[in-house]
């Protein structure tokens, strides 16, 4: 059977991309995996990526990782320092960088993959992500995607729908397919409404004001 | 610090490579990442990578991955069927595969050596792994390895020093490293000796017979 597998953390990106692949596929064909590797805001990204699943009628699976909490080095995490305010692109992010994260994700979502027997992962990853993040840009995803085809028995493949362009844009698209933004999820500090303050929040804000579209987000103070 | 992550499974392939690194490096200069991902056999060569690891001074970080047993399909796996007898290429031997297992213990390598500030991860595999595993050859190891690189500030490198050698040539250097193999273990089966039957007892055997070193081994029956 022909089925994708969309790797969902609750943000607006993957929530995107979620729907596009609703708009091409039946619900059957699609199933979502989500991750909890010990961060701050896991707890309740995990639980905007469940409602999200529930909304479009798919499968969410949520893998749990904590083994990256106990040895990883990052201040996303709950073993990590504060998170800092400030831009999404400012250099003070780094410190919020789980490292490699974006490739263990991959590489879980490519061994279930086949396990299910998907043909594909999808990655919301976008043009934006690229400042910070290593494991965001395409010298990392073209040979993560080439490494994931030659590794597994059915070539599965790594879509990436929105590489070349901006949050903004993805706010557009996903507009346009009634994403349901108020479902989903950005700060970095896990709290049950957000910040308005970390870098996710000023990114998130960012793509709705520039798109000229309606912010749902409930922002703090 | 210059620093290596030696993947050790317990096994002769990853216990001759830990051997390599330490013949080049002091022993704080080198660590050792072991995964249990609820493989029949893993509790078991855990304990091996855990003698290897001391016998060699360094220090042995074990990840459990109960997810895997849980989601993916393998008969390696306890949540699997019977593992086959027969030898080590036979296409039996497919249902051993778990999915993309070296693409996920590799990513999740990659993000513990840029946390710990490793400048390499070093992989045990070989030529003779290629029959079977997707994720062995270097159609997967060459982009992996570039995915890796680039998807870390470190540019964190992949070393895979048998990747062209058979296991006899490494039981041959493992020799001259006097590598303790009888504190190995690869039996798929987990028990406390070797079967002496299933794929990777056969494939052990070999390398000891074909390179004429003595087989320290105690089998079965």
């Amino acid at each position: 059977m022909n089925k994708v597998l969309v790797v969902l953390s609750g943000g607006m990106d993957s929530a995107t991309a979620l729907a596009e692949m609703r708009a091409s596929f039946e619900a059957e064909h699609v199933e979502t995996i989500t991750f909890n590797y010990g961060s701050k805001h896991n707890d309740r990204e995990n639980r905007a990526a469940k409602e999200l699943a529930a909304h479009y009628g798919v499968k969410n699976t949520v893998v749990h990782m904590p083994f990256i909490n106990e040895l990883f080095k990052s201040d996303l995490l709950k073993s990590g320092g504060e998170i800092p305010e400030g831009h999404y692109a400012d250099p003070s992010m780094k410190r919020t960088v789980v490292p490699f994260r974006n490739g263990i994700m991959l590489a879980i979502a490519a061994g279930f993959a086949e396990s299910i027997e998907a043909h594909a992962i999808v990655l919301g990853n976008h043009a934006g992500d690229h400042a910070i993040y290593p494991d965001c840009r395409e010298d990392f995803t073209h040979p993560m995607a080439e490494a994931i085809a030659a590794g597994t028995y059915a070539n599965i493949s790594l879509g990436r729908p929105f590489e070349h362009i901006t949050k903004t844009q993805i706010a557009l698209r996903g507009h346009q397919l009634k994403v349901p933004y108020e479902l989903t999820y950005s700060c970095y500090k896990g709290e049950e409404t957000h910040c308005g303050k970390c870098g996710t929040c000023y990114e998130r804000k960012e793509s709705f004001k520039d798109s000229g579209i309606e912010d749902p987000t409930v922002y703090q103070g």
